[in-house]
């Protein structure tokens, strides 16, 4: 019997957790609570003891069948597993690799930031399978970007690699980021982001649009309104494409990726996306001798379960 | 007696060729005409006649106390070495590491892009070094830069890593880049590109300004009016390094750089340029736990030999 791998992928609302083997096979996955209260101190345990029935259950030995677990974890994580804060799970200062190996007997224990896992899972096992390098745009409430470079997670000097939501697009921009700045492409190509810029455009405008309709406005109305042909919808997915492609370009300038794989809630917009990104993005790379492939996230909810297993047998 | 390495830089009119050892002693240096003529035909035997010379004059033995070469090319390399197209070589379609190799032996020969060995050169021996990773930043009559990770030389998919010069960082640009792009960095600070703010600032303004006196503008014209306090300088000067802080924004949003390294000609604005280009970079990079250092370049013409003796360390 092949090695198996634990992947762990930490939420704030739930854990899941997935037993794959060698070549991306799941054998099983499942989910648990996060059990958030009292600074999270029932996370790691709750992990460790759901694992074991888990085995158990399988007939597979913690140490001899699965031979690690792989985790990804809300927030940034260092190189040598620590966290410093975690809003998301209320840690504060600890090491859960070295945690939850403590509570599995010594099994060896890698954790990794969330999104960095997701891409890794992406580029083995999803919509990244066999390019490289490889960076994955999460692009939900937020903008996040996991970078794989050789088929290993590239965090930088500081843990700041892929922190691509921040890339300055705009110098006009007045209002603030959350992180401090002016002009980030999250503020623009993120699901709020995109509710910014059509409540932007309905304001300065008097044509109708279907848009008017709805007391809230994210990316998800915008793509669902621009693809019935409202023009304002239409105006602003533009907009929120071409502020993406900007950032996008960035990127291809620095480390020249063979892919970008776009995922994340308002990756739901499909193809339409892609397609509306691809033609920016053409027209920002003229020098570029092989332009990057642009893609859709494959593996949905579950990258994070095959990227935590490929990063602990990277260990 | 430790092992030898010879680094050659390829230049469009001079070939600067180094002996070193391998903590980066500098046993040797010289320089030897580059014969562009009937398409660089003679370059690569005029580098093993003049390599074999000086190892005889020094009594070393290549192949044995000399152990490998390497090579930094004007123009883009493929990961095998080969070379489509280098204009200011005159070379078209060939594979020079295999070439110069044949002439000396079979000695392993590893060639790259001059700047991206210019940059391994500053990483191992110059202002670079100790740090990683490294981005070097050549201004110049354009911008280009090397992009140093764990020690290496990256290139990312197509050779397209560090075409940093090419960063999209305004909308608002009317005239074309050189890349077929508008908006790009290096249409605002490389050397020429800063001449071209000048020129615009001139045009639309009446003041004063002692760069009024020069009939051609660059870099070191502004630098060093602004430097005499000259308002109209000043400001362009602000606006190219603001411009330039921009694009290292996004380098450092992708992959997070312990230190940008800059050199080249414009470089000789020296801490100047520095102390402008960091104000800026700050600004832009309130999300940076540990920002990255700007520093200036170190080994000036010998970058070239140093990274190509370092680079065929690494064959």
């Amino acid at each position: 019997m092949g090695k198996k791998y634990a992947g762990v992928d930490i939420g704030g609302t739930t854990v899941k957790i997935g037993i794959l083997d060698e070549d991306g096979t799941v054998i099983d996955k499942w989910e648990i609570e996060t059990r958030t209260a009292d600074g999270g101190v029932n996370i790691i345990p709750d992990i460790a003891d759901s694992l074991k029935n888990k085995a158990s259950e399988l007939g597979l030995v913690l140490g001899s069948d699965i031979v690690a677990a792989g985790m990804g974890i809300p927030g940034p994580v260092r190189p040598d597993g620590h966290v410093d804060v975690c809003v998301n799970l209320g840690w504060t200062d600890l090491n859960p690799q070295e945690i939850l190996s403590g509570y599995l007997d010594g099994l060896p224990v890698k954790g990794g930031n969330d999104v960095n896992v997701a891409a890794l899972g992406e580029m083995w096992a999803g919509g990244g399978k066999g390019y490289d390098p490889v960076v994955m745009i999460a692009i939900g409430t937020g903008v996040g970007a996991g970078v794989i470079l050789n088929g290993e997670i590239f965090t930088g000097f500081a843990g700041g690699a892929g922190e691509i939501g921040h890339i300055h697009v705009n110098d006009d921009e007045t209002e603030i980021c959350g992180c401090g700045g002016r002009g980030c492409v999250e503020q623009y190509a993120s699901s709020t982001g995109i509710g910014r810029l059509a409540r932007r455009a309905l304001a300065a405008d008097d044509r109708p649009s279907t848009l008017r309709d709805y007391k809230d406005i994210a990316a998800k109305e915008v793509f669902d309104e621009a693809k019935k042909g409202d023009e304002i919808a239409i105006e602003v997915a533009n907009r929120a494409c071409r502020y993406l492609a900007v950032a996008m370009q960035s990127v291809a300038m620095t480390i020249d990726p063979e892919t970008f794989i776009i995922g994340g809630g308002v990756s739901k917009a499909g193809q339409y996306l892609i397609d509306m990104v691809r033609g920016y993005y053409d027209e920002l790379t003229p020098i570029s001798v092989k332009k990057a492939d642009i893609v859709l996230a494959k593996l949905g909810n579950d990258a994070g379960i095959y990227g935590a297993s490929r990063l602990c047998m990277q260990i």
